[in-house]
This record gives C-alpha cells, structure tokens and sequence, in this order.
C-alpha cells in the first residue's frame, strides 16, 4: 500500500519521539505541512505529549507552542515538569505567556512562575493578571523606549548591538519618554530611517501620540484600529507611563476568540472550550451541568402540558403540534437572539436601547408570525378536517413567533445591561419562556374553542 | 434638563448635515467617542446617509466608511451616486475597496470602477474576483518592490520623495525582484536602517522567502501567522511575480469574520447579515425563507407523532414528555456539533475522521443519555405512579441522546466533506433527526408498553 507524505509523517512521529533526538524531532516539525503540528501533536497520547515537549529544545517546543490551539498548549504545558513548562515560557512573547499562565489554575501558575527568573515572573504575573478582553491583558512588553533627547545614530546603534535580542520584537515604533518615564512621543521605523544621525527624536517623534489606558476595553480596541491605520497602540498608566504596547493583530485575534466563545457558549459549551482530545469524564461532565440546568428549565415549560391534559386528551391531534410550535417558536427567537448579539458586539446597538430593539423586531415579528401561523393552522386544519382546529394551531403560532422575536430581540440587550453575558444565558431564557407562552395558548385556544374540536 | 455629551452629539448630526458644512462634519466625527460612528450612522435615515457622504471630503468620509461595519457601509454606499462612490472608494486601501466591491450587486459595481481611473478599476477588479477567504481576496496591493541591485539610498531616497504617497502604506518590508519581476527577497525595514548607504538589497534580503498563492486557503495563512512572526506574507502568481501582500492583521480579522458568520448562520440568519436599519420586507423575507423550510423540517419529524395518535390517545401523559425528549437531545446534539465545527475550524480535526469523532462522541452519550434518562425517567415514573411509564419516557431520552451526540459529532464533517457548508446545514439536519428517532423511540416503547401504562 502507497501511503501519502501526511501519513508517513504521522507515523513516524511517535518512533521519533521514543528515539529522544531534539533536533531531528525539530525539524520534523519544521518541515510539516501547514496545519498539519496541531493536528499531529492531538493524535498523541498525553504521555507522549509530555516526552516530546521535554525532549525539544526550549525553542523549538515554544514554537510549537505558538503553532498549537491555546487550550491545547495549556493543557499540555500543565502536564509538564513546571522547570521544563518555564524553559518553554521563557521562549514565548510576554503576551503569549500571560495567556497561557491565566489559563493555569493558580497554583500551577505559581509553580511554573517560581522557576523563572525574579524580572520575567514578575511581568508574566502582571500581565497575567489583568482580564483577557481588555489592553492589559492583551498588551506585549516587548517594545523599544528612548529618552526624548535621545539622537537618531544612538538608537541605530542601540538596535545594531542588540540585533539578536530584538530579532523577536515585531518592532513598528519607538517609544519616547521624558525624565520621569513618561510617554512623549512615537517615532515610526520609516520616519528613523528618513532622518541624519544627529537629529533628535524629538523632532521627528509623533507628539502627544494616542496612548489608552490598561483598562481599555476590546470594543474600543477594536475602534480604535478601524479608526487608525497603526500597527500597535501604547498603553500607559495613570501616570503616562508607558507600560506595554497592544498590537493590531491581537485586537483582531481577541476578537476573533470573543466570537468563537460566543458561538461555543449558545451551543451549550460553556464551562470552558473542549478538545475531543481531553479525558471522557470531563468532557461529559461540563456537558452535563449545562443539560441539567436545561431539562429543570424544559419540565418547568412542559408542566403547562400536564395542567391542560384533559384538553389534550380530548383533541390528541394536538399533541402533534406542540413540539412544531416549541421548535419553530425558538428559531424564530434565536434569530433575533442573533442579531441583537451581532448589533452589541458591533456596537450598533446599547444595552439601554431595548424599546428600539423591540419595535423593530415587532415588525418582523407580525409579518413572520402570519406567514408561519398561516402555513401551519392550514396544514392543520386540512389534516383534520377542522377549521377551528386549524385557527387553534395557526393562532398559537402566530402569537407565539411575534412572542418570540420581541424576548429573543430583548433578552441579550437586558442580560448585558445586568451583566449576565448574553451569549451563555440568552439561549435557555429564550426557549423556557416561547416553550411555556406557546403551550399555553395552544392549550388554552384548545380549551376555549373545546366544543367546536371534538364536534 | 441636562444632556450628556453623547446625546448632544447626536441632535446635532442631523443639523450639521442641513448645514452642509464639510469641515466642521469631518471634525464631529473625529471627535466622537470611540465607537459612536458607526452607531450615530445608524441612527441616521437612508437621506440623511446619503447627504452626509456627499457633503464629507472624499478623504473623511472613506475614513468614516472604514470606521463603520463593513455591511453597514456597503449598504450606504450602495445608495450613493456611483461618482460619489467612486471619490470615497478612492481613498481606501486595496483590501477595503475589494471588500467592498464584492459585497455589490454586478452592475453597481461595474457603475463605481467606471468612474474610477483606468488602472485603478483594473486592480479592484481583480481582487474583488477573488473569494474572501483566500489569500487573493485578502490580500493588499500597497507595498513596495525594488530590483534586487538597487542600493539603500535608493530606497531611501525613494521612501523621501514619495513620503505622501506611502504615508498611507504600513510598510514594514520591502521587497526585492529580479528582471523579470519575481520575487526574490524580502527587506525588513530595520536591516534597511542597520545597512550603509552603498549596500545592495541583495546582501541584506532574505533571500527565497516564504511567499502563498492568491489560492491559499484563510485556514492555511493563520498556519503561518501561528508558526511564523511575520507581519505579511508577500502573494505571487505561478511565474513567481509578485501580485500583493497578505497582512496579519487582514488574516485574523477574516478569521473573526467566519467565525461571527458561523455564528449567525447557526441561529438562521442564513441570506447575509442582517441590521435593523435594514428595510422591514428584507429583514422579514430573509428570516422567513429559513424558517419555512424548518417549518417543512418539523412536520416532517412530528408526522411520527400523528402514527401513532392512537398511543397518545391511550397515553396522554406521553404528550407532556415529547417536547423534552426533542428539546433535550437537540441541545445534546448540538453540544457536539460545537465541538466539530470548532475543531474542524482549527484543523484538529479532519473531514475524513468521522469514525474517530463518532466514537470520542459515543461515551459521552452513554454517560450523558444515561444520566439525563434516569433523570427524567424517575421524574415520569414518579409523575405517573408508574415505573413503566418512566422507562418508556427514560429509555427514549437515554437512547436519543446517544443518537444526537453522535450524529452532531459526525454531522459538520460529513457535510463538509460533501461541500456543504456546515455551519448553515447542521442544525436543522440534526434537530429534524432526532425529532424523528427521540418521537420514535418514545411512542414505539408506549406502544409495546401499552397493557402496563394503562393498567
């Protein structure tokens, strides 16, 4: 049998690490299609894992690591020895490492902090401390600073001594500061490099550049770069101090994680990503808490069911459509569940604006609900040869997908306001409430129309 | 009363548009707090749009556009007179018009490129025929190339006479080409200003650089941000030529975007993005045409239900447990359906492995169907003073739940690997399936029941 170059690789992968040889197992990696290092890392197994991380250089393995899924390189990094975990972490950019150690438990953290050197693991602490959605925790400390007063020539040298150290930096800019550390100015690479030797940065800096703050939230991040072309923003404290620079592409990364979760978290993966890699039992738990919080949410809705069940029992057809209308009730919800998550995030709409919200999705709310109450009170009643079967049916739903758009459209805006995040609880809100309000008045338009159903 | 600043910006908008005053506009939105642009835009009505991007200076107002979400922008200047159009598009970079261009009709677009000069159009033509998430469709044709002879100064030279043309580009390589125009290194500005004057950018490029094809897929270039620092990645065609650069930031930013699309496609928001500033009959029609075919979707799986009418009549109770059984192994399977497309996103997993995810899924369906079946089984049976009756209701949910896991496990792969895009596809496929089996399931364990439910 021919085997592809991908499978070959994959199995050699295991023999290579049983053969212990670091630079042969380096450049393995090296030499590997693209995407192709995470996908071969998650087929071993975690003792595996653990061998071939302590068997790579410090520097090969962090690079691997910056190749890996983030849960997937902390999950593993927490499996290490935390002397080898450090020697990796060391590796990293300081952004890199404050992710991975923020998503260590504590103690973990602490254990692979101590085998750093005093300085890093101080920073590393810092950064690691600040929220992952705002400029200090996505911040990087590695950036250039100058004295205001600082000549052109000095700089270049200052980078030609230290080629090697700053061969890691993505360096855009230079910082400038005063006397008392505090940020002055911005000198892009091009302005340094149009400039004789002598002149000072001061006169060629960006003055008073934009600076934010580590607080700084993501969506204002995200503003800042759709607003200006540059590459990395300053974060300095409360005294103008500059203490870390955000890059562009972390905002954007940041980003593209925030929606990630948010998808993950209103498909009921909420305590935390999984990886079909991690152990069965975890992964079957954290699934269940969230689906036991769910079922107690559905008797509660379905009891409205068991209180009509003389109704039912007397126009059983009806049981036929409770779950079309508890179903299509919670798509019609969830599209507006959609929109409005989309509308925050872009910050097209404010928390406060729920009245807005709720007239525009009233709209949309009656047209749907008479199309869809329509098709499906005429299916009804034809199948039964009753109209007033039908009316039931077509009412209820009717009623019920103006119900749920205008919940759906509300419920993310009214989370957020009371700081619930929307994206994990408007789901089960949506659904509790459009299942009780739609069981209700199809029993209940049954029970009042009893007489003309069981004719 | 007293207004806050926010709100006094607001009644102001629409006054400075009846004034006409292009400066003092193009100032008010500088001077805005991050993140109202785009939502002061949206407060404003289609005339008022239109008549504030007329009276903007062509430069103000490709810089509000950029600050704006890229649908909301496209719907504006959709609406615009195609010169007006032309004049804004004009002062984007590449990628943006791109973007934009694409996210037109034909024919509007082709009525915007003809108002823009010649070699322009040719360009944005070109990109904006590339899918969005390729290289091609991402990348920008902003950068700079020189022969592989040329010295420093001549590049510096270069960078100081066009210093206003290039102020716009955020140059952070330069690259090198040979006679015929293909690639041969790249520069990075900071070897640039460590080199004398009389160096060739041969002795300082790094020579055979990494480059992509316009082809390479978005899932192929985060590879290479993960495993490389880069800041861009130079496109070139099959003879080797330089045609763009694809940036980070450009990369992660398309990520963001297919992951926000997933999400909306998820919730059936499926015929584009929707806003609320969109006209009634759009938002209406395009959450209708997904709704209609769920609708079709569920009587389908509840046609089951009216088989076996004759069950139900003689187990009313079973009515009551239906919508639970669909509703909990629908929030079940979709838990699995998360995590494949979460993995598939990140490579971890690929089309081919259904077998490995439908057995990773399969012992989270034992323990989890177990678990919840007893749950609810012991809820029926204790309901009902009937542990028969509970088994029936407990089985169905234990046995479906197994179903949901693993057909959302497997589901995203099998249709990705037809082509189908997964993301739109998988819920409504999975839910009308285990509707079926979980109404099947629980109605035909009544049936065979049925001397010990109604005794």
């Amino acid at each position: 049998m021919q085997t592809t170059p991908l499978e070959h690789s994959w199995d050699e992968l295991p023999h290579l690490i049983g053969a212990a040889d670091a630079a042969t197992l380096g450049g393995f990696f090296d030499t590997m299609p693209l995407g192709e290092a995470a996908h071969a890392i998650s087929r071993l197994d975690v003792d595996q894992q653990r061998r071939l991380f302590e068997i790579l250089d410090p520097a090969d393995a962090a690079h691997l690591v910056e190749q890996m899924v983030g849960i997937q390189a902390a999950e593993m990094l927490d499996d290490l020895d935390p002397g080898v975990a450090a020697r990796i972490l060391h590796e990293l950019e300081s952004d890199g490492q404050a992710d991975l150690l923020a998503s260590f438990e504590p103690q973990d953290a602490e254990a692979i902090l101590a085998e750093l050197a005093p300085e890093e693991a101080a920073s590393a602490r810092l950064l690691a401390e600040y929220p992952a959605d705002v400029a200090g925790g996505l911040m990087s400390t590695e950036y250039l600073s100058f004295p205001v007063d600082s000549t052109v020539d000095r700089v270049i040298d200052e980078l030609r001594h230290h080629a090697k150290t700053y061969a890691d930096y993505t360096i855009q800019y230079i910082y400038t500061k005063d006397r008392k550390g505090r940020l002055r100015g911005v000198v892009p690479l091009r302005s340094l490099m149009l400039s004789s030797g002598q002149t000072q940065l001061a006169e060629v800096m960006i003055a008073n550049p934009l600076s934010v703050s580590a607080e700084t939230p993501l969506e204002d991040l995200e503003d800042l770069c759709n607003r200006h072309g540059y590459l990395a923003f300053p974060v300095t404290d409360s005294k103008g101090c500059l203490v870390g620079i955000v890059r562009r592409a972390a905002v954007q990364e940041a980003r593209a994680e925030r929606a990630d979760g948010d998808y993950l978290k209103a498909f009921g993966i909420v305590g935390g990503e999984e990886l079909r890699t991690m152990p069965l039992v975890r992964r079957s738990s954290r699934r269940l808490a969230w689906l036991t919080v769910n079922i107690i949410l559905n008797v509660v809705a379905a009891s409205v069911i068991a209180y009509h069940q003389e109704t039912l029992a007397a126009v059983v057809a009806l049981a036929v459509f409770l779950p079309i209308i508890s179903d299509m009730s919670g798509c019609s919800g969830n599209q507006a569940v959609a929109v409005s998550m989309r509308e925050l995030a872009l910050g097209l709409v404010k928390p406060s604006e729920v009245m807005r919200v709720f007239f525009k999705e009233m709209g949309v709310g009656l047209i749907n609900g008479t199309v869809l109450g329509l098709l499906l009170g005429l299916l009804a009643g034809w199948w039964q040869g009753n109209m007033y079967f039908g009316l039931v049916v077509g009412a209820a739903l009717a009623i019920n997908t103006l119900v749920a758009v205008l919940i759906g459209g509300s419920i993310p805006l009214v989370l957020k306001r009371f700081g619930i995040d929307p994206a994990l609880a408007s789901g089960p809100m949506l659904t509790t409430i459009t299942d009780l309000c739609g069981f209700f008045f199809a029993l209940s338009f049954a029970s009042a129309a009893l007489p003309r159903l069981v004719g």
